[in-house]
């Protein structure tokens, strides 16, 4: 339904005037609060959100309205004022109303050049995107008889002179920026930004101040923080004799500059009222703002005001600065920064300005880059570590005895793989960049070169860039920004700690990791794997022994020499961590991962147990299992070969009252893996409960241990009620959680996981994201049940998925006590579950 | 607390003496029913089982009441009474009250011969059992002198002589046997029959009916069925001038016989009087009896009755005589017969009166005995066959490739693998005997021979039997019983099958399934496998072109090459089955099941498809799989290469076509596997909808179907719900549901299963009985959300489960619509659907 011409309202900008944000768009209702503020904004109409679509759809617009809103000094720009800046919209247009009478009233007050300049641009602006004639043909810059000759072209195009009526330009300029609006492609950009479908513009027509003229003209933008780093500096343009921030290119410059004349220095009154106006943008928008001016012949006007464009880092600095300057409440300052963006903040960064030869792209599995050497093998990996050599590791995909070349490594590339395969989940363990899944590439081991896209060679010891942030490897050294732990980091996390209402614990398996957890500040260690322990040469090797052991008692022997390495182990951690919670999960992998698979090892493996190889061929062949994730290994092994956890359990309590005697009592956690039955939890708790007793006895000390259940199998959920009769804690493992549950190995899936996704068959691949509706759906049962059999039972997250915000939004709202991530995403977790809990805060739940 | 001794009760048995089983144990009622009958019972008198416990307590005998019981002949037998006669109890003890006076008087009346040896068998007798004596001492054969050496031995032994006072013998007698009872073995013994905890006894004493005597005396035993058939004939035993079932070892003969004289032709009169006490022992009893007596002088007496002694064969032609004899309802028939006897009968067994010469022992995985050539590969297996000799394959496991190989094999073993190995289940499927984890066995495939315990050798072409039944291998051919397929079986299960109310399919694969399944009636085909059906030589080549295709055009043309034989199949079961429903798996297994693992094969497969090596190498390098069991198989499959379920598709409607012109409308039901997600369901419903459309335009014919899911993730049975909204159908597959819920692979958990359910950790193998708590709820949950979505849904299980009758109790009380199992267990499922129906009746559920 068309609107009547009597009924097309529109309003002129005053302190007072009904502008509302939902109604006339974000610039509308800035540019008021700028006046509010007293700045001197020049007369300014906005057209309301209604009014713009109602034009879009053809109503005519009535001369009476458009005489109105060119006012006194015929000469407007008109600028569009969506609901929130990131939408987009429509470009501004300047200097509507310019005709040939304009153009000899300019001639006298500011010269021909300019008056002919300003001319030239409107038609020319007028040209392509109102009359949408070719762009190339508009294009000359301003000179002697240019606007003449664009002006014919505009004539021999259209079959008639560019319109010389102001108010007939106005209305060409309104409606076609009206219907920008509604075009498709403007329309999927600004849904992709998260704008609603019914999204909607209004238009802001503002009286030109001119940059041109007399005394000191010009134009330019000012902001008072860096948009890297946020640090308070002003910093902007100027240009004197000119119009319009596209105009604003060269000097003169804004601040003292020893290339030349500044605004600073030539009207230090002018440059203070800029920064006056700044700080009260700042006070009253409440954010840092760029500000852009025009001054004519002395008198400053202020055009515009927009956010301030800012980095990641710069955005968390400008967040906390606000919020100390009591601008803004800490809680806004959480608010405003995007906890995945943090991410961005700990690790190296390929500078975005630099140049990038791409070589190939795979999967971005773990975030920042690192510049290295190409080794193939984990042996040349830690080669190049020892010469202090910078290397990536290059393998077709990466198993467990690879892990010491990936701690070698500042990086590591797989051919195959996805975001969860092995490579993918410890490189961001160790918050290595990694690029998985990258099927661009063909390695060829023998000869120690891989082949890029266009037959590209890259061999041993060459120099890549792996970009971990967006999965591109990069030929050679590549420009770098370092990481920002700075104090602004730190104190919003603080601000964030006091905030959320639930646990964030790190994954973390070695020293290195735990000192990662305490740098990031995590609540203790959620998760810590075992069994990477053993594959260190000197204990493979008794490992190994203790495999090919024929009786219980031989295991003992060999299992006692790993002793003093475990409890090592753990007294480190214990160290580290300093009192706070450390969750070890008892040995969880098959037996034979610590196995040879190829005829040289199995005859080194002969030679070194002193048995025919026969035999080991034998052995080996008797455990390889056809589907390891579902075979013998968590408490299976734990029932069926139980001198394991008895001595990891030894060690736990021994590092214990250790690490017990430097200061308060340590209480571990001690987590049983793959449990799918009560009975398996009973077996295994009174043997532990039996080596507890023993260690107080021999040491005669005393302490306190929590054990619990890392829920794993679907049955666990199921069973979670009876499970936690005998548990302190269940802890979902997530990643098999969600293999159990889908029937998919995430080792296999990356084969068809990309397809699946494209194709919706899942929303999400669900490694990467829970499964909120499968497995989340048995999260919940078995919270239930475990809380229902034992109200104290402490409720938690251990896999991939606790790291995400998503994840923490869901394990916040089941009431769970914490999630554990990778050290290197706790940062983003503490900030998103601040966020959850001031947008949804739940009642009566401490942390 | 002790019963006064004027409290103890006994009752004389009459017509109307108040005598319940309960009260007074089976053997006192069923004696007292044959006085109903005026059956010529000696005088009997009953102790409450409340009495005798007392006794075995310590409870004093008072004099009057032992003389009672003594009554007016002095010399009685006792015999246990238990509540029910399967668990056992004391041996009953003859001539109480024998002593030198009696020894006088029965020398005069029938000898001295008769009398000494009636007085030492009830020396020898009471010296071990209530004297509790070394049975070696007194176990002399009657003969001159003996009786009083045996006297004289008790004397010594027992320092006193033995007790001549007939009330002490008796008190003596009937304390020893009400203490047997207590004793710890005889409790394990009764339980171990199902026995509950506070079992009791009671305890009959009757007048001794002496065989022995003037004129015609005797004792014997008769029944009017064979034991092993159950058809009618009277057998039995009678010696003149004995006592006592003991006795009856040789002639004088019962019935007419050639090598001497019989009771029949000796006394017609008597003969004919058992004949009539038998067929009223029948009518009253509601049973097949057998009758023990005694002639003393011309004068019958009826001692005891026992029910006949009988096969799983004959129980099952008793019981269905009886009821169509009217004797007994069809309901009490069919509870008669125990469901798992059934597969007795389906299969050769091993004569159990043959000698057994046992080489090794393994896990008894599919039922029968067969007799044949050891051959170690499937292609031997298949040339012996194609020369028609028997044979045994006998391999370390089974894989997909064996299928042929155990097609042409009589029987199955192996040396590895669990219940639900591959060999048990297929094996089971085709109703051939199978043994698996004969760990005994070691096999050098290399020479062909496999080692047995204590070295012996057995190559290709030694002969052996393979007992499924109960897990034994025999050196050579054992004697064999056949397989009873009568009509008594098939009367009864029809009578199963008017009473069931849940429906029994069978899976099968094969047009042999098939018929298997239509002779044992199943009510059609839960589950047609159709991966086997690309094994055959011809078509694994033409799978492996597929395979490797490198287009999906090319992919298509493979296919079409494998259509017609798809078409075939399908076509060959339709008709088979004749109008009943059919349940066909869409394919399911990995891709690289079909590819050559070793490097001949696959330089022989490079060969056949004229690709370098290299290639075919790196493509089945690249096909193979961590966990084959979660990986790119089921509807990933159909999803990713959707050329394959799009032939199958097409094989399975242009089948339908033709087979309905002969007759009723086929309605294919189409089954997809390993859905997660309702999007897979989606996805391939659209493509086979398409299929149908194109297949009904082409043919000018129409046809419906049903397009289900097979529920086998545990997220497909949590979103079965909305699943359901896309599927006429929901069958479980226990198999691999079992696998994720517990994330255990049936492959690998052989290893440990013994150790854990002896241990307790599992109550049951779930593979091998359904876990009703974990897998069950997922079951239930299935169903419900199923329903609920769709009311008309049907709901299904077609595991390995499906047959086993504590499966079938759960699935019906969950009102599933049918189960499917293997064709050779559907006799068993049929009847105890029946048993359950019976049972517990369920309202309002049809079929």
């Amino acid at each position: 339904m068309q609107k009547a011409p009597e009924q097309m309202e529109f309003v002129e900008l005053t302190p007072s005037a009904p502008i509302k944000t939902t109604t006339h768009g974000w610039r509308a209702k800035c540019l008021q609060r700028l006046i509010r503020l007293e700045l001197p904004v020049p007369r300014t109409v906005a057209l309301p959100c209604e009014t713009v679509r109602a034009i879009a759809a053809g109503q005519y617009i009535d001369t009476a309205i458009l005489t109105k809103l060119l006012g006194q000094e015929f000469l407007v720009s008109v600028r569009g004022s969506p609901e929130n800046p990131e939408w987009g919209g429509p470009g501004t247009v300047l200097n509507v109303g310019m005709n040939a009478t304009m153009l000899a009233r300019l001639t006298e007050t500011h010269g021909a050049e300019a008056a002919e300049a300003l001319y030239l641009r409107f038609v020319q602006n007028y040209a392509t995107h109102v009359a949408r004639l070719d762009p190339d043909m508009f294009a000359d810059e301003p000179g002697p008889g240019v606007l003449r000759r664009t002006l014919d072209v505009y004539f021999s195009e259209m079959d008639e002179p560019f319109p010389q009526d102001a108010a007939t330009q106005l209305a060409h300029v309104l409606r076609s920026m009206a219907r920008a609006w509604e075009g498709t492609t403007a329309r999927l950009l600004r849904q992709a930004k998260g704008a609603p479908i019914d999204a909607v513009l209004g238009l802001v027509v503002q009286d030109m101040a001119l940059g041109i003229g007399p005394g000191l003209s010009g134009s330019g933008t000012i902001q008072f923080v860096d948009s890297v780093t946020g640090s308070g500096q002003v910093t902007g343009r100027f240009r004197g004799q000119s119009q319009g921030r596209k105009e604003v290119i060269e000097a003169l410059y804004l601040t003292r500059d020893p290339r030349g004349a500044s605004l600073e220095e030539a009207s230090p009154e002018i440059f203070a009222e800029l920064i006056k106006h700044g700080a009260g943008a700042r006070q009253k928008l409440r954010e840092e703002m760029q500000l852009e001016f025009a001054i004519a012949s002395g008198n400053l006007a202020i055009i515009d005001a927009v956010r301030v464009v800012r980095s990641s880092r710069a955005a968390v600095r400008i967040a906390v600065d606000l919020a100390e300057a009591g601008v803004i409440p800490r809680e806004d300052a959480l608010l405003r920064v995007e906890p995945r963006a943090l991410s961005e903040l700990l690790h190296y960064q390929v500078d975005p300005r630099a140049p990038r030869d791409v070589l190939a792209r795979g999967i971005a599995a773990s975030p920042g880059a690192a510049t290295g050497k190409i080794v193939f093998t984990a042996s040349a990996a830690q080669a190049m570590a020892a010469r202090d050599e910078p290397c990536i590791l290059v393998r077709r995909e990466t198993a467990p005895e690879d892990i010491r070349g990936m701690h070698a490594a500042v990086a590591v590339l797989t051919e195959r793989g996805g975001m969860t395969s092995h490579a993918a989940v410890i490189a961001r363990g160790l918050g290595l960049p990694c690029i998985v899944g990258c099927s661009e590439i063909q390695i060829n081991f023998r000869d120690r070169y891989f082949t890029g896209p266009k037959g590209r060679i890259f061999r041993e010891g060459d120099v890549v860039t792996l970009d971990g942030s967006n999965g591109e490897v990069l030929v050679g050294a590549a420009a770098m920004l370092e990481p920002a732990l700075d104090d602004g980091f730190r104190t919003l996390l603080h601000w964030a700690d006091n905030v959320r209402d639930i646990g964030i614990r790190a994954n973390a398996d070695t020293p290195d990791d735990a000192r990662t957890a305490r740098m990031f500040e995590a609540d203790g260690i959620g998760l810590c794997r075992t069994e990477h322990m053993f594959f260190d040469e000197d204990r493979l090797t008794v490992m190994r022994e203790m495999i090919f052991a024929d009786t219980p008692n031989d295991r003992r022997i060999a299992l006692e020499r790993l002793l003093p390495m475990q409890r090592e182990d753990f007294r480190a951690l214990f160290d580290i961590m300093a009192g706070q919670p450390v969750c070890i999960r008892l040995f969880d992998p098959p037996l034979h991962e610590f196995l040879p698979h190829d005829r040289e090892g199995m005859r080194e493996l002969a030679e070194a147990l002193d048995r025919p190889l026969s035999e080991v061929t034998r052995r080996v062949d008797a455990l390889s299992e056809f589907n390891p994730m579902l075979g013998m290994r968590g408490v299976r092994l734990g029932v069926t070969v139980p001198e394991i956890y008895d001595m990891q359990a030894r060690a736990i309590f021994e590092a214990t009252i250790e690490a017990s005697q430097n200061g308060a009592p340590i209480v571990p956690e001690i987590m049983i893996p793959l449990v799918s039955a009560q009975r398996e939890v009973e077996i295994v708790k009174t043997r532990i409960d039996a080596v507890a007793v023993a260690v107080k006895n021999e040491r005669k000390a005393d302490f306190t241990y929590r054990l619990g259940v890392m829920v794993e199998t679907p049955r666990a959920a199921l069973r979670a009620g009876e499970i936690a009769e005998h548990a302190a804690f269940l802890s979902f493992g997530t990643n098999d959680l969600t293999q159990m549950t889908y029937g998919l190995s995430r080792d296999d899936a990356g084969r068809f996981m990309g397809t699946y996704v494209n194709q919706g068959v899942y929303d999400e691949d669900p490694f990467h994201i829970l499964d909120v509706e499968g497995v989340g759906e048995l999260l919940l049962i078995g919270a239930g049940r475990g809380r229902n059999m034992r109200p104290d039972v402490t409720i938690s997250v251990c896999g991939e998925h606790g790291g995400n915000p998503e994840s923490i939004a869901f394990c916040r709202a089941a009431g769970f006590d914490y999630v554990s991530c990778s050290p290197f995403r706790v940062p983003v977790a503490r900030l998103a579950a601040a966020h959850f809990a001031l947008l949804a805060p739940r009642k009566g739940v401490p942390i």
